[in-house]
């Protein structure tokens, strides 16, 4: 959606949420999302898989006034049923995400007689963090060959990357994995339905000025920067700025 | 001190502070010392290395009111310098602690021409969180083997261990460092210097009565539970409370 303008929110002071509990989850949530409310957007997405998770259970968005949100579970959970021939589906995330059961319940929805195998991966985000994303890196290879394990026996044809970071690690996990599992990120498939319910709903901008792209971040600008390149790339349009939540 | 009574908190809502700015560090320690202080404590210990090394920069105590507190750095710098022989001294910590570079100017200001060889070991805290402390770990050998390298390289014959989880790290960092190699263990080290302090000042405690051990955290205390017994070990006077700051 190169037409929008974006404002993004990373809860750096607080993060990573993906260890903590549901109830702290939800407190820290419905924080974030009353600080993306007060910039007036016109749609809210939450990129992260475990506030994703946590949404499915809690009502975080209740009472907010926004009409236009999204997590990314239900999206990654329909690009998986198209994809799984064996209807048999890996799904990893943080073990706040794997401990919601947010993937299952959602996937029998769809598909009653699917097996799903979880796993968490707490030791993904870390090494996303510190850059151990290199498809030759042994340390990340050897966890991520550990964590797959079982889903790699249970023969799935089909994996869920259920959380933010693990789309660096794409190339690792599909070393592992082999050719013939396809690889579900759940942002890709929360961008695509943002712009098609946007078409929609015809909110898209039409406006042909300058976008804009504002990251807010809650510890220091200097540590999140090194991050920015990282994940969002950079363009000439985008600001970081620190908020308090 | 087995005649003492404990009261320990956990900022396990917020938790890591290591890979955090200094002045969210600050911000948070303010708080978690105020609650302490509101328990009627003789002394703080800010047993945390990343806190520690905040203080020496942050008058975090001032105001306070609290007369006796310690950190963590100053000890495991005094033992350090008795321990030395050759000057070399390694120090390994979170991110914000080797940052703050308070443990070369602590050492210089007790031995100006020692040399001091630091690292900052990110993976270590989540590696240890996650239980990756076997001696045999072939992840947290191949993390540690690339943490110590230079340290090993500069011929250190002493290391400061400055992060309340590296103790558990103990086998497999000198397993690399080699038996010649003193490890300091600035808890430990803090421990003996309150033992210290308060016998001088006559404030051990005297009633022979029940001990009491309270442990607050901040997130929930299922999660909090799993790691008291890998770190704190247990007894029937020990009690798990949540709080909030």
């Amino acid at each position: 959606m190169p037409s929008e303008s974006f404002v993004y929110l990373g809860d750096t002071a607080r993060v990573p949420y993906g260890t903590k509990s549901r109830d702290t989850i939800a407190l820290y949530a419905g924080q974030d999302i009353a600080f993306l409310k007060s910039h007036g957007v016109k749609m809210i997405i939450v990129a992260c898989g475990t506030v994703s998770s946590v949404m499915e259970e809690v009502p975080i968005f209740e009472g907010s006034g926004v009409s236009l949100y999204s997590g990314v579970i239900k999206h990654a959970v329909r690009a998986a049923v198209n994809a799984t021939v064996s209807g048999r589906v890996g799904v990893i995330g943080t073990p706040a995400t794997i401990r919601s059961g947010c993937y299952e319940r959602e996937l029998q929805s769809l598909l009653p007689d699917v097996k799903v195998v979880t796993k968490a991966c707490p030791l993904f985000v870390p090494l996303v963090e510190n850059g151990y994303t290199d498809r030759n890196n042994k340390v990340t290879r050897l966890v991520a060959e550990e964590y797959l394990a079982n889903i790699k026996r249970e023969k799935c044809d089909t994996l869920i990357m259920g959380c933010t970071h693990y789309p660096l690690l794409e190339q690792i996990v599909a070393d592992i994995m082999g050719d013939d599992v396809k690889l579900i990120s759940p942002g890709a498939e929360a961008a695509k339905y943002a712009a098609k319910l946007l078409k929609e709903k015809d909110l898209l901008n039409k406006d042909s000025g300058p976008k804009i792209c504002e990251l807010y971040c809650t510890d220091s600008k200097e540590l999140f920067s090194e991050n920015v390149a990282a994940f969002l790339g950079g363009s000439e349009n985008t600001r970081i700025f620190k908020c308090n939540l």
